[in-house]
């Protein structure tokens, strides 16, 4: 995607022993990027959300392994890197998908060919990952154009919560990527940019992505998608997830599950998009998703930029009251019309048609 | 309630031609009070929400009634001041109530009287108002009893939306008050505290009396409600309302209808107080009940204390982006487990059978 006329990824090699990222803490009030030099600067990133969204994740702690094969290639550090990344987020299962692929291509390796290949097995997964989030655009903007040249002319509108746009992965995006593919064919579609309390992500980095990119948007509450939906003010839903389980339940944003339920009381379709490093097939059940617990100041402060254009946080909650920030909720698979993935689009229940060789996951440490 | 020792209604007179409220648009961060010397005074802090919640709305339009008597006492003064403060807020049905009933009383009365009968009548309304909310208590209370009798000496958890407490009415509350009553009773209840987005009155004003009364409570992001009930950690949710029509349709801030939708998809029960002033016998269903849009700013910007204790404003969303504020959303009866009022409880269904007499609407102007 472009910023400013410049192509960017979200990550991309600074030399052969560091990348550079964009810091997503800091957008949509300013734009800047950060090197990281190491694994652990690679963790960090991953845990403060300098860097976020699950395919993204993935990415990072992939050229975080390989920066510390460069370090040192033995077993036990590629066992240390591997847990220590594995450590920074509970939910998204792209993070164990790429330590577990790049630990497999490593572990039966000369050490002393491991850094290479690890550098190369990266910058592997980044380019996968734009070409999978392409092919999801390509499916996704089926469904939209069937869906659309229903409306007869009328504006086509899309709800979307947090943020599953290029930030969230290497380009591209899951759910914004046919979104952008539609507007670039021409179809005149509007989408409700949940706000996506605590963090925001909606009101912040999927309006900054919609906006640079020139799509029709309008920010709301998280509160406000039910009565959209009562209203006939939304055509279809699309998310993103951080983890799909075999039967097809989805870990998403906290939310989404509310969302979710608005769209089958009203006979929104409501859509999932994903690569299938999202799919986590040692799991059954949505039940058995760990759910991360974020901090209560995400909640009871807020950042913002004051009038004279410094940035500021500010207590926004009554004094004393404690907070509680569960970062997920579970989708179950009863309530999602379609996954929208690299090989095509699938009901809830028929991951394992579309990915019949995937049932046997990456073995990983 | 008490602030401090002190006992507080949200409005009193001042003196024999005004009355003092406590602006709300400055809790948590600061308490103060306002007074309003008329009536326009009094449709600016209905519509600048320095009052809020449905109760206070109706008693606060009672008082500039009695005020804009006190100026001009003529037919034309009275229908001018009704047609000014019913224009202030559309949504909530108290505001009309309140001034059908100062209407009827000063009709048909000589001028010389209209000033002195309206401010006692306007005393009246505030008066009942605390009577019926007291009422609302005694009779959740006995639902509560009953609940939390079932979690064997388990914390008994609630979720409540937006602010229904006594700063929504003149004093008690209606979601809130049974809740006080039972903590006053001893019962180990919690309450998970909608953050309410747009304009935060869940963290500011109901964290803010729940804290005052010493009430164990925990604010969320409005995103989180479903994600606690899956969880099995809500037992029961309590919410206000702004209007409810005669088929037991809920008109209440802007999320409640997700959340209503996540207890039934998770076997919560959902209660809904309201004094009878709340009822609309002239509407037959929620889909006529028009929706108030407010300004996108609220959405948008911020207002919090600075670490040097000074309040400030922030924008929070992405430079250019629109927003949008739908303040209302109306939850279906078929969602509601029973309404608790001031004559006992009774299924969504049945408004009926407990206020026979009132389906005969107050005519107003």
């Amino acid at each position: 995607m472009k910023i400013g006329g410049t192509h960017y990824r979200t990550i991309w090699p600074a030399g052969d022993d560091a990348v550079e990222v964009i810091d997503q803490t800091r957008l949509p009030h300013e734009f800047a990027t950060e090197v990281l030099d190491s694994a652990e600067e690679c963790a960090r990133a991953i845990r403060t959300m300098v860097v976020r969204g699950a395919p993204l994740i993935g990415a990072t702690a992939a050229y975080g392994m390989a920066l510390a094969m460069q370090v040192d290639a033995s077993d036990a550090a590629l066992e240390h890197a591997h847990d220590m990344l594995l450590a920074t987020r509970p939910t998204a299962v792209n993070l164990k998908w790429a330590l577990a692929r790049m630990t497999d291509v490593l572990r039966n390796r000369p050490r002393d060919q491991r850094a290479d290949l690890a550098w190369k097995e990266a910058a592997a997964i980044c380019d996968e990952d734009v070409e999978v989030c392409r092919s999801i655009g390509e499916h996704g903007l089926k469904i939209l154009q069937d869906a659309a040249a229903k409306k007869n002319g009328a504006m086509f509108n899309i709800l979307t919560h947090c943020n599953a746009g290029w930030l969230a992965t290497v380009d591209w995006g899951t759910a914004l990527a046919p979104i952008y593919m539609a507007h670039d064919a021409g179809i005149d579609l509007h989408v409700w940019v949940d706000e996506t309390r605590p963090r925001n992500q909606g009101a912040s980095l999927t309006a900054f992505e919609l906006g640079g990119h020139g799509v029709p948007h309008t920010i709301v509450a998280d509160n406000a998608g039910g009565h959209l939906m009562q209203a006939g003010q939304v055509d279809l839903c699309i998310t993103g997830t951080d983890r799909v389980t075999a039967n097809g339940d989805v870990a998403n944003k906290i939310g989404t599950y509310l969302k979710a339920l608005a769209a089958k009381d009203n006979d929104v379709p409501f859509y999932v998009a994903l690569p299938s490093s999202t799919i986590d097939w040692s799991l059954h059940s949505g039940r058995d998703i760990p759910i991360e617990e974020r901090s209560a100041d995400e909640l009871l402060t807020m950042t913002g930029r004051l009038p004279d254009g410094h940035l500021a946080t500010v207590e926004i909650a009554a004094p004393g009251s404690p907070g509680a920030n569960p970062a997920f909720d579970v989708t179950p698979a009863r309530l999602v019309t379609g996954f929208i993935t690299e090989r095509g689009v699938c009901a809830a229940g028929d991951l394992n048609a579309l990915f019949p060789r995937m049932a046997a996951p990456l073995s990983g440490l």
